[in-house]
């Protein structure tokens, strides 16, 4: 069965990836790309949507952007990762088409609200503001989603923080209103994502792809690289957000561990932790789970097919 | 010239002598009002605020319901000072007016984004749930409203904890966001609206005038009196919400002085403290200002002047 | 009956004063000055109290140095209040006499043990350090000291922030220890101290006692003047400390009221406040009470005839 | 060398078998035994500490009572794992000596300075009051210490909420002062002590020993078995405080990684957490380093050596 989703997502390389995979892969149906301030200026990852939408030929995908700024803190961008444009690397496709008039949240809403229960599945990849403003606008959102399926936090891994992830550290209030919404919720963070590397394996079997949206690929993947060498030691990129969409399509990609997960808003040093409980006894009816570990030749198998299904 | 205004409420007792105030003062047009949870919940107060209409003959005015929780903390209401209906005492009547389809938040961006700049002046008198949801949804209001006149804080005044006022502890967060914004914010708080007690004095000259608003607002204060009475021992109770209507009307009402206000989001004895600096120098460009010294005589006639201008 | 006090201090210009007070008024007896981290470094503070007991002939009174920084915060002196050495403005006498071996937490302790039960008045004019670290090693202490009258906080006034006074917002854990220890303490803050204004009347009838130690205070008054002129834009300068010593010689030097207070740890903006509970109903057993209004004639009094004793 | 430790503690049964591998070991010297409130209060702990030393036949070594409760927070004692006694189980020998009529506080200050330079250990196995009371009263101990070995936090576990530990969170801004003296600080978190477990063959092969102190201490294990089943689910309790002297015998015990810690004061949900920070680049001048992974078999060796040697 096909899951259909919406993707709220700060595009942003491995968003963009991201993208490509659901885009590419028979068992999702993108309703929405929805954007969000984040990786980059609204404006600005707003715009790489259309592009990448224009890249890989997604044209009957509405989508729709929203906020401009977190609920409470400033804006943080993630320049040092994905550069001035927000997806620096590649030359962007001039989009041909718009984004909707209405704003994410109310497409957020609207499109929940009129799919039957139980059949929408948000795919969260940049900071929870949207959401999070859709549920405080129509709390009824929250029992008609399956399920949220999201990229941030990390259970024992921070990157903008010693113990926090820039998905959730941007908006840690947005971030608790929805891991505290009573929705399953799976937390797929640097813990797992941090496997998702793209080692020069993945980049030569991309490269041999050779389509225009691989070869698109292969240079976001080149930028990224870089930019996490220099600013996190890492030897190769960790292509966070498409693990959300991989998911979905199987979720034997990854182990996922069900325990409780809770935002600290408060501390000095732990401001947007996503604090998970793993003490003995874990409650059983438990909302949120958390992705432990990848099955990283399943995952990449995955972006190539979508890669070749696009062509 | 008449003052268009957004009156965002939760009657809530003072809020529904507010309602009185504005719609029986030529001076003001109430273009909305829009209702939060605070008081009561969502669904009582917005009962309350068609109830108030219905009985001051206010039928042009719509109404809209908003946010049925605050950004991130758990409900918190007033029962003990507004009861289990959120406006315990009279009786109230039947609406036989229903409330808008759209949402609070949308019927606040709309009203003042069709509205010519600079003309439509945000009244909140409850939790600042809906404003701050507006801000982020629609920041273009925050340039386009006149200007945001609210009851709400204190600069040396708490009821609900030491330091912090009832309307902002509900929802610091929501209050940080509208004390951040860059508009003119007047905060009517807790040093002034100790100061708007309804004396016997009050409470005699509002019985002679007699007719069924009178009677109601009567009833009203009876009920109130007792509460405040027994929960914080007032022996008349501060009707806080009008206040701010007052100041539109006639801003000699009262003194303000233009100082920083900012909110504590962490304190464990001071979140939701509306932290105001009065410390040299005070900076010129300062964007709020707090309300200081009441003229009693000259608030409780433009009551009177409303009840009999209703009828 | 005379009070003895161990006078905690900082000095510190208006602790100068309030040595020269306790000093020579006939109803107060020092059995020790401590020393502690705070308008200056431990060093130079306790050179000051050195030097001021030299230029007062405070000889037997034993003078001990504490702790050189806060409990957990880094150090912060207010140099833009005191100058760099602490006491800058007269030409300091060179002591003659060094101070005790022991530290002065152990001589707090000692002290207070070794005299009679509730005889033994606590007076901090400085952060609290010293004295939490005496409550925490010797618990004991709390029930054998009569009282703990100190200069600092305020329950409407800040100066080091919004709402937050130098000595304790440099160590707020100490100063939660010392409020919250179940012995009577007397909070002088802001709230009376910026009513001890060293006005012209007060300058000139002190240059008119012509002492050496009055010329020494005048010196201080008008570096202090100047300080407090550029700093915080006071016309005359409020001299704080002495306010606790002329409290334990006359006790209707000022008003009292008689409310909890405690200190906010955790807040962004109000961390170090002492938060003060004014609301309805005042606790009975409050063992905490706030200084409000000073008889400015009655204070500067003291200071004339303390200096005139000294002679 | 003989390594020349203080061990601070609050016996509980982990904190007993740590006095013995340190008392039964040849190549540690315990210099004082300094007790302080934790898994039970002082009092208890410091009789347990006696009943111990009787037990072990370690009259030579001094015990000195010390603090009584935490800094700031109000006393937690572990009552669910260490009972009403704090040493639940075994009968205990009556203690037929004292302790030091001096403060722990000082007794460590007086110690480490009458020792040479860099030849004292510190051991705390309890919650760090004493050891930051210490500091703060004679912060020359920071250099003059060779080195902290302490049993507290956890990077990546916690056990009295999801991401703190007991001791350190009993007294958070004591380990906030420890951690942050610029000494070098082991810590041995729970990560490394919940692989300390007394499986079966653990408690079979003390139970051969068959010696009155082995017979101890399988009461001890005994008791402490039940109560981590019940409160924690382990099927073997985890014996915490002995790592601390099992690293300083033979630090090829454990494998440690020198990364930046420090303790979370403000968090709602991570007060008390020892925030380990893991992110590329480690900075080279760290002081800290934290315990990963235990070589049970040599660990629980050093013990069944150390019965025997008590004999």
């Amino acid at each position: 069965m096909v899951r259909k989703i919406i993707l709220d997502c700060d595009p942003g390389h491995d968003d963009a990836i991201a993208m490509i995979l659901a885009h590419g892969n028979p068992g999702i149906e993108v309703l929405a790309v929805t954007t969000v301030v984040g990786n980059q200026t609204l404006e600005k990852v707003t715009h790489n949507a259309c592009a990448v939408r224009e890249m890989i030929h997604m044209n009957d995908t509405p989508i729709a952007a929203g906020c401009i700024r977190p609920l409470v803190k400033e804006i943080e961008v993630a320049e040092d990762i994905h550069g001035d444009s927000g997806l620096d690397g590649p030359e962007l496709p001039v989009p041909t088409k718009g984004i909707l008039e209405e704003h994410a949240v109310d497409v957020i809403i609207n499109t929940i609200m009129s799919e039957p229960t139980g059949t929408v599945t948000l795919c969260p990849t940049g900071g929870l503001t949207n959401i999070a403003m859709a549920i405080r606008k129509e709390p009824q959102i929250v029992e008609r989603v399956q399920e949220v399926v999201l990229m941030g936090g990390g259970y024992h891994t921070g990157n903008w923080s010693a113990v926090a992830e820039f998905n959730i550290i941007i908006d840690p209030e947005a971030a608790h209103i929805v891991f505290n919404a009573p929705w399953k919720v799976t937390m797929i963070g640097l813990d797992l994502t941090h496997q998702a590397l793209a080692t020069p394996e993945v980049r030569k079997e991309i490269k041999e792809i050779g389509t225009k949206p691989a070869v698109f690929v292969d240079e976001l993947l080149d930028f990224f690289s870089k930019m996490y060498k220099k600013s996190q030691g890492f030897d190769f990129p960790p292509v966070h957000d498409p693990c959300t969409i991989a998911y979905l399509i199987d979720p034997t990609v990854m182990t996922v561990k069900q325990v409780p997960v809770d935002i600290e808003l408060n501390g000095k040093l732990t401001q947007g932790m996503t604090v998970t409980d793993f003490r003995y006894p874990i409650p059983e009816n438990c909302h949120t789970q958390v992705a432990m570990e990848l099955d990283h030749a399943k995952f990449w198998g995955m972006i190539y097919d979508a890669l070749r299904n696009i062509g």
